[in-house]
């Protein structure tokens, strides 16, 4: 059985790659089995080595990669080329927040006249799966987040290919094999599968340890009820997409002709193919907002060619079902009208059409956005309270002094994973305090964050030991613990805080 | 609708407390929800004093405290005033963990010429639902573990009273809802419900943003999955009984008959009504251990009285479904043989049953441990692969130099929570570097810990401003942001820890 490769530029068939069958999804979770224990017996700067091996070899493979992507994904040259790019800096962060140590959370209580010496450490949970997304080819992919986050915690990755760029992943994990094996990591610390099944039983199998995935709500849930269902249930740390809500204040209406501008540019890019798309505008009433976000897509006029066939007849349907729900179209800009191209379509609504469960409230994928008037701010409160949880959510005021500003950002803090004020929500920067998560159903577990320094958090486990010398301590744990800190790393004995 | 209060030690009904029906419910959680802004922006040195003010109310009301829990649980006054004193020290350290703010994780990285500014900042969940346990009244009721950490992590809490003690819980309410006003706490920081299907209702209900549990495998995960049927699905965090395997290494049979007589000690503790309870000793081959920890029992001769009458009746049962999962009684000693009471049994079993899926392999609540001989390291290892994931295990070895001590603790790191070397596993100290909790089925959470100052983590959820200036940011976080530090906490600027 093969899967194909497609152009989304023409529907054409590029090529095809070989499924896995069950004897080869055995063999790579033996593998990452395997090696388990020898990747968590590692040092983390051993761990910051390989990344950064493989980040090099991404850097050397810049331009073939990104033309290997475009083909299967369309998503054009310089913003691949600069994925790739910016790809390889997340493997060399990850690596660095590795060496680091404070993931490790290492905390020693040394004994007492009345309590055992306790020493407290984040140790790895053995294999992860992991199932990268369709519209980040490299940064979300097969080496992307959860793969550089789980490595670095000590994990073996079991990564399943994306049947939206089968080629690139294939390529991807023939370079990552190619140098971790030259760096010196065991076999079995990265592989890949392909294929549905393989997927649903990588999930299954006994030796997988936690999930990462990022994609949508039904993929992701998906994949959270199967975990649900083993004997023994394991976590799934599944990103999701969301409708992201952006505020306009009174005050901020002032700049609204900018705004719609930003707000075009920002849900059509990548054809709105974004987990942090801002799909639902909130605006004063008696400025035209919905007129203004029109103008500016007119003027924009985005060509959007959608990753996959079934995404640009999701587009389609979406609008149609956001109809339904009681929103008009006001807006729209042809797609390219070859391929798999869809409309970029703003909306309007009454915000009294938003009440919980209503089909306006839900993701669609796709350049699709919903503009929504609210008389004041206790229409405006009391509609932000039907929201389903969101990974971002945007507010847009008149400067520092905008008191309304700080009123929704407070707001929004109790509903979203990360709050943004005069930014666009696309764009999630790999750094120590970046949070992309957010509450149900924005991910299956809303204290997570699948990218930044946070990340490598989902794949440990503490364990303590219990009145055992440091010199009985596994070695790995030791090194950690012992008087010398030999790696420089965090630690807290006997509740005080010591940087390295 | 009323439920009994019995006295276990003759079965006769003490008295009764009325049912919460669904206004009551409706209203406690109403209450919670309505002051859970106001709680998160609080300060944590506020809530530190509030959970002094309750830890004062329960030293002085320890004695009538005590009295209480023993009419209805049989534990005995000695342990009961100890517990009544502990869980107010449980308090106060759960204030302590608050006030040193380290599980705010507090991280910014500030503006670069690429990439805005980002605040990171762990942020109360909201309303949590505490079940607490029937062995522990006080240190794991209704201010035990989760509720002190709860309130101290900034969410408030509505707890469930236990059926097993619901006297004891309804004075515990009392005393809390006294000294909380007291202190100046909201209203709604603490309340309780009473009755099965208000614990059901309370898991169920739009405004709880969490579970915490203590009990058994069947409740736990019972709650569980009321909670991943909800429509916004939320976390629970039940710590369940396990096995909590021991062993005794070659060398350490040197010392097996001091082993026997502490192995007897902690599994007949409280009646054997510990989560942490040894039930599964593996010995040497040829010392004839199950008959040393047989004669220990004999003449230790506890007299077991159960906490209910369905835990005695189980207890019973267990012995039965161990005998015929292959195992053998090889030693007994007789309850007190009025009201609840139970025999405290030791059995043994060849090492062959225990096979993944046996009985022989899931804990059985009260005085009961199962010992099993190994012929060598590799029959050991063997076995060990087949437990389920256990809160605690033990190695008993010979001395600190003793290399089969150490290779079984390495092992024993990857299949449970704690691992203790010479100690027995019951007795659980509240303190930073503790770790209650360990892998599925031991937790339905396996990087949680119910106990100790991780234990605070389990009710924050990170948020990420963007862009935001400081005198923006909601007041809670930005009192831990501002420069001038004023709370004295930990945080992570530009990647660089700097404590207080």
């Amino acid at each position: 059985m093969t899967i194909p490769s497609y152009s989304p530029r023409d529907g054409r068939v590029l090529g095809e790659v070989r499924e896995s069958n069950q004897v080869e999804l055995a063999l790579a979770v033996r593998r990452a089995a395997v090696a388990a224990p020898s990747v968590a017996d590692t040092t983390p700067a051993e761990r910051q080595r390989w990344l950064a091996a493989v980040a090099d070899a991404l850097d050397a493979h810049q331009e073939a990669l990104a033309q290997l992507a475009d083909d299967e994904s369309a998503l054009g040259m310089p913003r691949l080329l600069g994925e790739v790019s910016r790809t390889a800096e997340q493997l060399r962060f990850y690596g660095r927040v590795a060496a680091d140590g404070g993931y490790l959370g290492v905390t020693v209580d040394e004994a007492t006249a009345t309590a055992p010496r306790l020493v407290r450490i984040n140790r790895p949970l053995g294999p992860v799966a992991v199932f990268g997304a369709s519209n980040f080819p490299f940064a979300f992919g097969v080496l992307g987040n959860d793969t550089g986050s789980a490595i670095a915690a000590g994990c073996p990755v079991v990564a399943k290919a994306h049947p939206a760029h089968p080629r690139t992943c294939l390529r991807l994990a023939e370079i990552a094999t190619e140098a971790l094996a030259a760096a010196g990591a065991p076999d079995g610390v990265f592989s890949m599968v392909v294929g549905l099944q393989a997927g649903v039983d990588l999930v299954k199998a006994d030796d997988i340890r936690a999930v990462g995935f990022t994609g949508s709500q039904s993929g992701g849930l998906a994949l959270w009820r199967i975990a649900n269902e083993r004997q023994e249930v394991i976590p799934v740390f599944a990103e999701m997409g969301t409708v992201n809500p952006v505020v306009l204040t009174s005050r901020g209406a002032r700049h609204l002709d900018e705004m719609a501008k930003g707000f075009v540019g920002s849900f059509t890019l990548g054809a709105g193919q974004f987990c942090t798309k801002p799909g639902l505008l909130f605006a004063p009433a008696g400025h035209r907002a919905a007129e203004a976000v029109a103008a500016a897509l007119h003027q924009a006029a985005p060509e959007s060619t959608m990753l996959t066939q079934a995404i640009a007849e999701n587009v389609t349907a979406g609008v149609r079902d956001l109809v339904k729900a009681g929103a008009r179209v006001i807006g729209k800009a042809g797609g390219p009208g070859r391929g798999w191209s869809a409309d970029a379509v703003v909306l309007t609504a009454p915000i009294g059409a938003l009440t919980s469960g209503s089909r306006l409230l839900e993701e669609c994928f796709g350049p699709i956005a919903i503009v929504v008037e609210y008389a004041d701010e206790s229409e405006l409160y009391a509609a932000l309270t039907q929201l389903q949880g969101s990974l971002a959510g945007s507010v847009f005021g008149d400067g520092e002094d905008d008191p309304e500003a700080a009123a929704v950002i407070a707001r929004l803090a109790g509903q979203v994973g990360r709050v943004t004020l005069g930014d666009w929500p696309t764009g999630v920067a790999w750094a120590w305090a970046q949070q992309h998560g957010g509450p149900w159903p924005a991910t299956s577990s809303p204290s997570s964050t699948s990218v930044g320094a946070g990340a490598l958090e989902r794949f440990v486990r503490p364990v303590t030991f219990q009145s055992v010398p440091d010199d009985v301590l596994p070695v790995s744990v030791r090194d950690a613990v012992v008087p010398e800190n030999p790696w420089r790393i965090p630690r807290r004995v006997d509740g005080v805080l010591a940087g390295p």
